[in-house]
């Protein structure tokens, strides 16, 4: 059964996970992609090369970000922000970068594993010849979760897939 | 360094994956949920119960779809699709739910655990007082996808956080 989630739980949820999704709309295309983030309480910090998502967030910079967790049983819980893109710069986005690393680094070694995809592994401007990093916040304007603690029972399924047959 | 995948490459990620992100978007607002899938070879075929995404693609059936898979190493690909909503029903709805339930017993047997996240748990119509299941896939018009092989190295990490301080 789908649970709605409670404001403190949306936030445990942004604050246990790096990883989510983002998703962008301009031109009559919407497109979602993965991404390390932090949440600073306030808003999703990420950085991003030049590219199609960057151009597309400053056309328009009402964008979503969803995280999610799966337990090894099955359980689940997602996390869906409606909210407001800005591109950072100068001390801001200096800041900005920090958080990522420390995030980063601090799940680096509690995991001892990582999927960082990049964030973080690049200063602002990035060697020469590399693409301009972007640092930017989503500042969070709508939140909302959903959860499901019931696991999937096979059997289940196999009784509906029988009565489609 | 990040590369850009081929076709055939492309098609191995959505082939051996059964958990993706949609993104849908209708009245200035942008949405990305998880879903549990299968790919035929032409179509993303999903099951969800009625309700904002359903609504959304209703409205706006040009969605996007993006699979992702990440290594313990940190190596990771992404395929992002653009595509065409399409409800399905009667038969080929029929058909669709039985590729879905096919795919989620195959990945439950070979891999021991399972995150199915409700889809083909209950059958089109589902129990009295359900809402009501919606069979749909995504015919694929676009296919483009990315993958990264080296790992994150936290020294690099480090520097660059050395630089911005």
């Amino acid at each position: 059964m789908i649970h709605e989630l409670q404001r403190i739980e949306i936030e445990r949820v942004l604050r246990s996970e790096v990883f989510g999704h983002l998703g962008c709309h301009a031109g009559d295309r919407t497109y979602v992609v993965p991404m390390t983030y932090v949440y600073d309480g306030a808003s999703i910090i990420a950085q991003t090369g030049e590219g199609q998502k960057v151009a597309m967030m400053r056309d328009n910079p009402n964008v979503c970000f969803e995280v999610d967790h799966v337990d090894a049983d099955g359980a689940w819980e997602s996390a869906i922000i409606q909210g407001r893109f800005e591109e950072l710069s100068g001390e801001p986005a200096r800041a900005a970068l920090r958080a990522l690393i420390e995030r980063l680094d601090l799940i680096h070694h509690q995991r001892g594993e990582m999927s960082p995809r990049g964030a973080g592994r690049t200063a602002p401007g990035g060697p020469p010849g590399s693409r301009r990093e972007v640092m930017f916040r989503i500042i969070v304007e709508q939140m909302t979760g959903r959860s499901e603690t019931v696991p999937w029972i096979p059997e289940v399924r196999l009784e509906a897939g029988d009565e489609v047959c």
